[in-house]
């Protein structure tokens, strides 16, 4: 049922940054094609992360390998007057013939750590910087929140009702995807549920109340059409959409078979025990509470720790726009290139040199320990999380299940991390991610060298 | 050479959350299809947002126009389970037949005012509910947002490097039209560029210096394929890098045409000043001075305010994510059926009924003087900003050239807003929305019904 396509974008070769194009031509013009490597990452988490839930490499492998020049998309370059024939030509038969290793989707990630590092002729290795970070960027970000709401929910159900104010189709539609691979338990977004066969969920809007003459009309026309359906009760005033499902219930005697009904205003934790009661007054204790309306982690910690009868939270906006953090200071930098290591030392943004993987020690009890930033040629305690996805522009191994992999990995990495970074408030200390020596000492050696 | 796609997504009929089908299949079961008006329109402004920049209506009516369901779409839907045949074969011949009234892309908006309203039988109006939703939100949210930082340079050119953190492609590639219409002045993003021919804008990143054995050559490069470029000089140091731009200039001579310099570094105010001296003590004076790093509109405003010796302005990840108001309380609401206007009551989220018009009264300055929300069918004071742009599933008229009109629209608008209303801080008093008598008493008496 689902489709191969992972994303719901038409790609274009264009999808580029322009100084991508223009450092291309150059490095062509002056005949620069060594071997290049470079790292993606984050420089350091926003206040309120703890750690990073990395996806985005599906997409990543997919525009690896799928980008091409349309011969209009050659024709706009030219038209542009900044490109060479030569160079055009070039790019007629650009295709990405390099290397990528990665950490798997659902691995969680520090600041520092490269997610993924890719090793290819300069020309292609630099093309793909904004578009990588593009995709990386929306999906972590995302995938990263809906792990804190997930850690919040405790075991309770969570939904994705987010589309409609996430930015834009791609991060609703990918955003499903990320939001699956953290944990959550369906989306309103059918496209999603169409591409990655994530369940899709969703009953009634408020608009279906108004259309009746009443609320109870409303509630006996949807029940007619959908039996075991989920009820809004708030269009007017909740405990008497609550009582509505009540007359609803003992009109159909049997025949009433509603699963639920949802709270989409007000204050949630009392709305919850008043609804509650009156449900399980009336004999209808299988009757399951939803609540929604401007949740996020937080707001579901509070509701789950007050010990609201909360059954299932649907999140949207605040989950949808990573209201708190909306953005990743995430980076796509040099750090090789013909074999020679290289850096930057902008202020506040220098960056490590030479080929390197992460290692992430466990402990006794299968709790994570802490990581090592390394040398990829280094031998170091744990668990090295960078593994060959790319080998001269192919896949290495198509995964059977890719998407039902990322999350079972992110459920057993979350439940792996030490509890106060699991925790919504910032862990003290944080999660321990050293530098190696051997690391350490090259980009010592490095920076000495660009001093002279 | 600009495509006539308004987007770079993929439509797609499954762009939808699941309740608007379930919906529309018990208003088809029930024989529920009366003529309804649903309002878009923002609840509530973001505490940092004076005023909205209304984007996101040619996309609106591309998808009105062209969201057909195909074979592929129904197959999924129909292995769902929820639904009937009779209902799916409903969808295979669906299309838009309603009418759209809109304020014109590039209009200035305030809370509570339709930027949209939709009149069609009752199952399309209702299932476009959250994309338009998606889509208006994410082009009017960065327009404000872009429009803010139009205003805070005060002429100096702002370009947009937003795309590597923005949230996904359809983000990115609609938000650079949504910053043209609001005043940018161009984008880095090509694809952007391409399809609605935006200038292009960018010549090299880091990684550029850090392939040469020293910055130096590396410009000495860069400006033998590109002689009027912009030099990056902060990749080691800034001022350093100053100096190796002054002294690629000594080398070329009269063949030196470079046109400026980037910093994307460190403290602009007082790096910026010192590179226009050193340049200027050169001879330098016509190199201008480019900036970019963590800029939004604040940080733009203090460097104006300081004195910045600078030309042009670079900003990225905080615009492109709107970073201090990443999402409005946008929302699509029914206010009339079959000639019964409509509300909802929820708690903090009641609704205007009917079917409305919004009046603008400008004084005699040419300044506006406050707004009305009122009845359409009212003669009120000022000019009526929703304007007809759907007429029974066609567009009214194909405007000439709409994103150029639209630019046009939005400077006029922001130069006729109050001065406070302009301004970073929050407008105190905010500009007047009023409600008419006429519409409060509609509300009244659709109230106290409800009440009964």
């Amino acid at each position: 049922m689902t489709r191969t396509r992972v994303h719901a974008i038409c790609p274009s070769a264009l999808l580029v940054d322009l100084y991508e194009l223009t450092m291309m031509q150059a490095y062509w013009a002056h005949g620069i094609a060594g071997s290049a490597t470079f790292d993606l990452f984050v420089r350091r988490l926003p206040p309120s992360r703890n750690f990073l839930l990395a996806v985005g490499l599906e997409t990543a492998v997919e525009l690896l390998a799928g980008t091409r020049f349309t011969a209009d998309d050659l024709e706009y370059l030219s038209a542009t007057g900044l490109f060479d024939r030569g160079f055009l030509d070039e790019l007629g038969s650009f295709r990405f013939t390099g290397d990528v290793d990665a950490m798997a989707e659902g691995t969680v990630a520090f600041a520092r750590e490269p997610v993924l590092r890719v090793t290819a002729p300069l020309l292609e290795a630099q093309f793909f910087e904004s578009v990588l970070m593009n995709q990386f960027h929306v999906q972590t970000l995302l995938a990263s929140k809906a792990a804190r709401v997930v850690l919040a929910a405790g075991g309770r159900r969570v939904v994705d009702f987010g589309m409609r104010r996430m930015h834009g189709v791609d991060s609703a539609v990918a955003g499903a995807r990320a939001y699956w691979v953290a944990g959550l338990d369906g989306t309103s977004n059918v496209l999603a549920g169409e591409l990655y066969g994530i369940p899709i969920v969703g009953t009634m809007a408020h608009s279906f109340v108004q259309c009746h003459s009443s609320e109870l009309d409303a509630f006996r026309a949807f029940a007619a059409t959908y039996p075991e359906t989920v009820l809004l009760v708030d269009t007017y005033d909740t405990l008497q959409g609550v009582e509505h499902v009540i007359e609803l219930a003992r009109e159909l005697g049997d025949a009433f078979r509603v699963r639920g009904i949802r709270l989409d205003s007000g204050d949630l934790l009392e709305l919850s025990r008043a609804a509650r009661q009156r449900l399980d007054a009336a004999g209808l204790g299988q009757v399951r509470i939803f609540a929604s309306g401007n949740l996020d982690e937080h707001r579901v910690s509070e509701l789950v720790g007050g010990g609201a009868p909360i059954d299932a939270f649907g999140v949207g906006t605040r989950l949808g726009t990573s209201e708190d953090a909306p953005n990743l200071d995430l980076v796509y930098k040099l750090a090789q290139l013909d074999g020679r290591p290289l850096l930057k030392l902008s202020t506040d943004k220098a960056t490590l040199p030479g080929i390197k993987q992460v290692w992430r020690r466990v402990d006794d009890q299968g709790r994570f320990a802490g990581d090592v930033i390394g040398l990829a040629g280094e031998t170091l305690d744990g668990v090295p999380l960078l593994e060959p996805v790319m080998r001269h522009g192919a896949r290495v191994r198509e995964p059977a299940d890719a998407l039902a992999a990322a999350r079972q990995r992110a459920a057993e990495q979350l439940a792996a991390l030490p509890k106060s970074v699991r925790g919504l408030e910032p862990a003290e200390p944080p999660y321990p991610v050293e530098v190696s020596p051997a690391l350490a000492e090259c980009a010592r050696q490095v920076s000495a060298g660009l001093a002279d």
